[in-house]
Parts: structure tokens; sequence; C-alpha cells
């Protein structure tokens, strides 16, 4: 291509980095713990070490899926889209005469099914020093540095560490001794430590760089769209600055936000998903399922997840594991 | 919907299923070792036991990433689409001004980058006992048991067990003393025990369930589409039944076929993935990187790929891990 | 990229064709009528006397849409896919300011909505001279020669004439004197007489190289897809034989078959399909709308569709007009 | 869905409409002439007798397609992707044996090859009375009333009227007597008044309502993308104006932007499409192509454009015709 015309083209698809090129006051949650440049949140917190001793927890290898199945007509959020296309290769080739089939993925790759949120997914209209609003995202960058139409220019997910650390269920259903808690209901700080402590653990066992998990038994409704979809039961923003201050890596529920909806303050929407992501860089897995276990209570892990590296996705889909 | 109706449209795309439900003959690769009704191949070798064993071989917790980013002009297969595009939600939400942003992917999600070949991905069109010529896929499947239109009907991705077991890096570059493999160099068998070797380690290094990795360097030309995409060093036949004599699980390599193109013998188009996918269940990984490599060799790890349960895929994006 | 890997790629993708240069006998239905290396069909029947002649039919100007809008949650095939979004581009550029949006689409584009189906769509499986069976598209064309994964090798839609043509509206419902006609009522050749003749018009109002189309009043289901996707009133094969007798380009209704759903003969399935596209290159137009009609009737009109010249294309979707 | 997550969803998705009621005071290009709530621009210079007159231009029925064919491989602005992939159905169905195939589209639809741009797809970003910049399109329509994620919530391409009218072609490269104007050469007032002078036309012959296209021989570099892609001859701003002020419909020409690149005032970009679209609802077809003509010129006829009535669409796909 002409220079000239790559450059103009380059201009218009990237011009907001090149237009906005500021510098960062700090703000309310900025600069982050990891410094004003970190792009990766609390996936620091996974350490060598964290990985070693993560491991020590396996003692008869046995995997368990903590995902769900991709597949059509799995509940989906308004708007969103799941397409997958199959096809056959042309007529065999050789003397070996070798056929096959290829597919086709079209749809919100990182925002269905079983998924994981990114840095860039949420953030917040934030009044800034001199009065104006800005969209602001993870380590107070501003909109105009973060997105980007083939890709968020910051914040995308492939800047997510390998998630091979301690995982931690809490059944709050089995605590609560439902099948599955209604939507609507607030898990609170206290359902936390009462389903640990009936788990055999406490609030020590929750340590830095974990995965905490909060099984609400809402995959009951999973073949149910509709249901599913609707009010759920969730963490709200009192547990979610408790797990923050706990210094965990992530979060991840059986539920589509992993957060109570509607919130019991009719003037937040998706506040959890700020206090995670925007404020404090942990992540956030959504439509979990915890019911794949065994006759003894599995509430203790080796957790593996491996966000792809797409480059400027807003999230990832995600195999998550424990491992037993 | 009308129940007609849809029985109308559901016989229409599933009809292959419906319309032959034939009972299949043993033929030259099939029943599987795992039974007739397999279809989850060499992934039955990773077994609890083979996980814990693997996780031994951890010391350091240090992580390496074998796959690449992907991104935009990356090299692709001829016909093949990478395309993602991230959005801005509307306006800001509640009193707690809740913004964020999509994105959304449309491409040959398994058969792009670094990925995971599933077992419905190649065949060969076999002549059966009755004289008629028919696709085969794993397991003797035909192509009227396994394409559908909205996914594979049998040999989707989603049958792929977890991918936790003892990984072995053959760096035959690194034997051959040479920065990359020039393309259309076959590996012999002879090149892999001579680089175990020189890494201090013997054909008895590669067991059972084992994930075998080989390193031509070719990843030197990613930012060169073409020549990436080019005639590629890899092993041939020969290699590759022996690794399948190996009881292996997976190969990976850091080339875009994981075989030598072009083929030696000029009448066989891509023989390697029939030894391994059609006739032993054994999974391929192409488009790997090992590059990022300690100054001591890491030759023997913990491999992690989680390819993701989409139904009816032909193969997954991934993020292979190896932990030392 | 190399040439040989280029090679084999092509030869991969375009084997087909390459493999299979047969000499086609004649068939059943083949060749055409229009030579046996015609893609084009009855869009050959407009000739330029046949344009100038159907624009003497316009006497106001008033331009009438006979076509749906294309929109999230309208009717859709099971298993087909209808997504846009849109994005906003970056920064503001130049002094000027500039600013805008992007779309994106993903889904069955020729197959969605309003829809115009190609040549290339509906075949049948036909047994060969030499006792093979084979897939068969209009004009003999075996599956080997039409199928390619990137779009059809032949028969695509971009073979498709311009259709500047006499139109002819068939009000059966009016002539029944229903809103709707009942699902899985077939339309005879009779009820086209009479509906005509009611009209003011005759058998002879039908021409060669004319558009014709049947209303059935279905559009009052289009908001309820379950049962506007269900059973419809529809041609049968009698009176499908009578319209290809009278030699028109194409047909039109405003069902999503064209065709009567169940067929009375429950052995056949999308018969009529076969009737017109198959074995008579004669054009179906399938989810138009007739409701926008003057005091008066307009049943015989200039009649403009365009569709689009994707190469490869099974079908178009469409923004058919009259003008009256 | 429960009632309450639906309400949170939609307000969602659509919180712009809603959180933004605003009343719009005039502004520099605002109210249209066609009244504040306009959105259909200069198709509304398209009466019934513009329409019957432009029919008078006919004579003989000739077609001239004037748009390219849509195939992979085509220029494409950076960025975008342009992905159609074919599918067999499955196995053939009734005693007919009725089998086909379908496609899947991938990219952006109105915005590659031959294209339509719509009112939403240019806009400013505009200093309002209150000091506010706010990014401002047709009409004065703010962002927050126009994007939406999932399609424009206003100026869609489905408020398009259909495009029957008289069609002017300025042959400037004839006129140059070159074959293909040079990238960057700005079109003058004066080249089109010379050309139409060359044509035995005047400036008289530009009427309202009118099609006028500008013919530069640019296709001439259609199999050579980077080429294409780059610099254009095209109209600048004195010219746009004088079409604008000529009360025309639309504009087209046969390069990627019908206007010049780069604009010889360096601190413009893109200000013909501004001109156009944002100032004066007129509208700009992209990627056509004006070199099928007969031995005698054809300068002036009847010309036919439906783009599709998607709802939310910032611009079309085409297949423009002339007739004469």
């Amino acid at each position: 291509m002409k220079t000239r015309q790559l450059l103009v083209c380059l201009t218009f698809l990237l011009a907001p980095a090149l237009v906005f090129p500021q510098t960062r006051d700090a703000g309310p949650w900025w600069p982050s713990q990891w410094g004003a440049s970190d792009q990766s949140g609390a996936t620091n917190r996974i350490t060598p070490e964290k990985i070693v001793s993560a491991l020590q927890l396996v003692e008869t290898g046995r995997v368990y899926e903590l995902g769900q199945v991709y597949e059509a007509g799995m509940p989906l959020f308004p708007g969103r889209t799941f397409s997958l296309l199959a096809q056959p290769l042309g007529a065999p080739l050789g003397e070996n005469q070798v056929v096959g089939h290829d597919d086709f993925f079209a749809g919100q790759l990182g925002q269905v099914g079983t998924q994981f949120d990114g840095l860039g997914h949420i953030g917040a209209v934030v009044e800034m020093d001199d009065g104006r609003r800005d969209r602001i995202f993870y380590n107070g960058l501003p909109e105009s540095e973060v997105y980007g139409t083939t890709g968020l220019q910051q914040l995308g997910i492939e800047n997510v560490g390998p998630i091979i650390t301690r995982g931690v269920l809490v059944d709050v259903a089995g605590f609560k001794d439902v099948d599955v808690l209604p939507g609507g209901y607030e898990i609170t700080v206290d359902d936390v430590l009462g389903s640990l402590r009936e788990q055999g653990m406490s609030e020590a066992s929750i340590g830095e760089g974990d995965a905490v998990f909060i099984r609400t038994g809402w995959p009951a409704h999973w073949q149910d769209p509709d249901t599913y979809n609707g009010d759920t039961p969730g963490m709200g923003v009192a547990l979610a600055r408790w797990l923050v201050g706990k210094n965990i890596t992530v979060t991840g529920g059986d539920t589509w936000p992993n957060e109570v909806i509607p919130n019991p303050d009719p003037s937040l929407v998706f506040p959890v998903h700020q206090e995670l992501m925007l404020k404090s860089g942990v992540y956030n897995i959504e439509n979990m399922v915890f019911d794949e276990r065994p006759d003894a209570g599995v509430y203790e892990f080796l957790f593996i997840a491996t966000p792809l590296r797409m480059k400027g996705a807003t999230g990832s889909p995600l195999r998550p594991l424990a491992i037993r």
C-alpha cells in the first residue's frame, strides 16, 4: 500500500493513542499496586512459589471440569451470538486420500458460556481533577487509550498471566442446605464464613493469589435460558470488597454474572464487576459449574485456567479445571 | 415452532445420523484400542496416576508459554480468516456509572494460530469391504455420521480430555546446531534419538501418555507469513509411526503443520496427520513456539493444555504451558 | 508464499474441479435449454426488449417495497444466524474532526430474511448411467464441481442476471377471502387461475420472463417466529410445473419457503425447490411481503431485484421493488 | 427471561437513547431541509415524478453493471474482513432426495467492495452552544442517540429510499484523455464542466435528485490492492459543494473513497464525506466501475440501486445498474 494511505488508515484506526498521549494523574483506584504501567492485575500474585505450593494440593490426580460445554442454545446474554459451522474440505488428495473438516466460529467469543472477564471489559465514568468526565478502566486508563476497532489497544486479554493456583470452593448452596439459591439473594461475608466453617475451613483458608469460587447451584437452570439469564443469587459489594481484601487473584461463580442481580441497592448496576476488575485488577469467571463432585467434598484444589492470549480481546473462553 | 416443521428441519440438519445408522465392521484402523465407541483417543492415556507423576516434574514453578499470541496479521493457512472487533457498550448505567467493552470474533477458531487438531479434522477415503469408497475418520466413523452443518456430530473437540501430562521437548534445531531447520527437511527417528542424547535423555525418556514436542526454530519466520506458510521442516511418516509406537498422547511442533512439507514421497499429502489422528487417535498441536528458554535446557516438564469444549468443533485454540 | 505450499493449499481447496474434470452425459434435466455451460438459468429470459416492455407498465412512479427489513429477532430457519454489530471508529481526525461508525455482519447472508435462492442452493441425488449415485445441481453439475469451501465453484449467485422485468402478483388470500391462508394449504393451478380472474386477468397474463408472486398473507405471523417458521401454505409440485411451463424467470412468495409445508405427499421434501431451480433454472424469492398496497389493486408492475454478485454464494439478500 | 433482568439488559444496550433524550438546538447543518426528524436525506428527492421521468431515458433496454463482483482477495480497507464459506447440507431427504448448500458471510458487509455509505457512517466532532464538544451526525443527531452495539439506533441504512433515478456519468479520465487519473489528483468543477461539454452535455444536465458518477479509470488497479487502496484521484471539497448545490441524491465513483486522497489541504481527513453525508444528506457510492461501455458514450441513463434495508447498518453492499 502507498505509504501515505497506510498512514491515513493507521491514524484513523489507532488515533486514540496518538491523539491523547496524556500523563495520568493518580486517581481513586490508580496507579495500581503493581505500578502505573501494569496491565496484568492480580495474576501478578501467582508467583512460581505460589504455583509450587498449589501443586502440592494434588493427591489422587482426579480432574474436575469446572466449565460448561459451549454449544448452540446455551444461555446467552441478550444481543450476543454463538454460531459454529463445520465444513468438509475438498476432494481427497494424494494416494493417501486425505480428507477433512474445518469449522468457523462467529460470536462474542470471550463473552459467551464459561468466560473469563479481562480488565478491559468493565470500567466507569469518573470525574477527573479538571472536572472532565471520562470513561476509565483499570489502572486509570481512559477509553481513548483502551478502545480500538480491531481489539483493545491496552488491557487486552493477552496480558493475563496463566492461572495455576490454589482454588477454594465455597459451597453456599450446600451451607444453606438448598439445591439452588434463589434469584436476587445477596451472598454475604457471613455466608462465606459459615460455608467455610461447614467445610472444615476458616477465613484463614483464603490466601493471597487464590482462586475463590462461589457455588449457588444455579446451573440447575442451564437448560432453561430464560430462568438462567434472569435474576441471580450472588455476591454483593461487601463480599467483593472482602475478597479483594484477601488479595485473591480471581473469583468465579456458577451464574451468568457471579454477582447478585438485581443489586439490593437499585441505583447500582454491576457494581461487583467494578470492585473486582476496575478498582482491584481481580478477575471474574462466569458460568462455571461445580456440580461434578465426589462423595467427599473437594473444597481445596489445584486450579488451572489458561485464558487465550488473543490480542485486544475483552475476555476469553475457558476450560477451567480443578485437580485433587 | 410447529412440531412438524421442527421435525423437518431437524431431519434435514441431522439427517446423516438418522439415515445411516450402520453397524461398522472392523477396518484397517478400527475399532480403536479404547473400544468402538471411543471418541477421545489418546487423552485416555492421561490417567490420574499419570497426572500425579507429571506434577512431580515441577521444581521452581517457572512457567513457559508454548503458544503464539493470536492477532491479525499472523500467518494463516490460505482461505482462513482471523477477525476480532471490539465495541464500547452503551451509555454509563447506574450511580456507579458502569461502562465497558465487548468483542466479536469471526474465523476458523480452532484452525488459526496455535491450534489443537481434534479427531474430526482429518480422515481418508477408504475402500470398504463391500467395495464402496467412504470418507472415514477416527474409529471408523464415516462422514455421514461425523459431518453436521452446525458442528460435527461425532468426534467434536468436546470429547478431548484435559491435557495435564509430562512434556518432552526434542530440540532438533539445537541438535543440528542451526537456528532454523530448512523447509522440506524430514526429521528422522535418528534425529530424535540424537537430540535426546544431546539433551542427556534417551529413547526411554518418552513414555506412555507423554506430550512430545519437536523444535525446528521455524517461529523465526512468524513475522513473514509467506515464508512461514511455505515448505516446512517436520516429521515424516516414519517418525510419526515411531511416536505412535511410544503410546504418546499428543505431539506438537513449531511449524504450521508439524509435519514435513512437502512430503519426500510426492504422492502423499499430510500423511503424518493421518498416522496420528485418523489411525491412532494421537493429537497434534501446530504453531507452537519453544524459544522462551532458560540458560539451562528445560526438556522435560509438566505440560498443560486445555482444549475448549466447543461442541462439534474440529479443533481448538490453545494456550499451552510448560512448567518446571 | 512459497510456490509449492501455495500449490498444495490451492490443490486442497480446489481439488474437486481438478480431480473430476468429467464430461457430462445428458441427464433427465440437462443440458439446460441455454446450453451445457449455462449458469444463469432463467434470467436469460430477461432480454433488453423484455426490460423495455416492463418499463412501460409504470404510470405514476409509485414504489412498493416487497421485502422485509432485516433485523435481529426476525424468523430464521433453525440453525441460521443473523448478527450485526456497530462500532464507533477511533478518535476524531483532522481539523474537520471526522468521526464515524462501521458495522460487521455474521450470518447466512443469502439465506435469512427476504432472500433470493441461487441455482447452487438446491439439488438432488441422482442415479447416473453408470449406476453411481451423485449429488447433482442445475445443468447436471455434480457436487464435486460445485462445492468449494470458500464459496461455490460453479452456480454462484454472481451468475444471476439483474431482474428488471414484469411482475405479476397473484393474491390467493384475497381470492379465498381470508387474511391468511392456513399452514399446509397447497395452492393449486385453479387457485391461481381464479385469483387472476378476480384480478381482471387471465392465464395469458403470465408471460415469458415474468416474475410471478403468490400472496398468502403469511407475514401476519412475522412477529411470531414459531408460527411463521411452521407449516405454511404454498404452491405444490403441480403449480410449480405450471409456472415453469409459462417460462417465467422467477417466482416469489410471502412465506419462508414459497412452497407448501408439509407437502401433501409425505415422501417429498422441498420438491418445489427442485422443480424450479434444479430442473428448470427458475429462481425463488422467499419471505417477501405484499401487504403495502393501494386502494386499487396493483397486480401488474415493473419488478426490480438485484441479487448481489457475491462470488460463490448460494443466494442473496434482496430489496425487491414493485413500481407502478 | 425474568422481567427485571431483561430490563437491566435492555437498559444497558439501549441506554444512550434513554439517558440523553435531549432536545436539539439548531446547529450549523441542522435541522435538515426535510425536517428535524428526517433520517432519509437526499433520497427524499426521488419523487414518483422523478422516477417516471428517469424511466423515459431507456431506449434499448441494455443493462450495464456499475459494481464490482464481491470476492476474497479484492481490495479492502485496512482492518476489514471479507469471509464467505459454503457448506453442503446434510444427507439427501425424501424420495426426491433433496440436497443443497448454504453459505455464511462474516465481514463489514456494507463497507467492502462496491458500497453505499449511509448517513450514520460519517460525522464530526462539533462544539455545541454550551461549549460541550459532541460527535454529531446527519440532522444534528449526537453519538449518544446514534450508536448502538447491535446496529445504529438512528440513521440506519433501512431509512434510505430505493434509488431509481436519472444517472449522469462524468468521464473525467476520458476528458483528460488518460486511462487512469493519477493518485492525489483533485477533480475540479471545471473538470466536470469540461467533461460534460465533451460529452455533449452542460451544467444544466445535472438536475435535482440525480445520481452523478465520476469516472477516473481507477479500476485498472483493482487486481493490485496495494495500489488500488493508495492515494486516489477524486473530488475535493469544492466539487462536493458544487454537487450538493445541484441538489443531487447520490454521487458515486470508481475509487475506494470517491474523494481525492490525500486532500490537498493536509489538515483535512475525508472532508468530502462530511460535505455529502453529514452536512447535506447526500449519499456516496464507492468502488464502482464504469468501464463496460458501448461504442457510443452512454452518459445519461436510468440508474437503479437498492440498498438493503438492514436495520441499523452503516452502509450496504450494492449491485448498481445503468439502463439505457
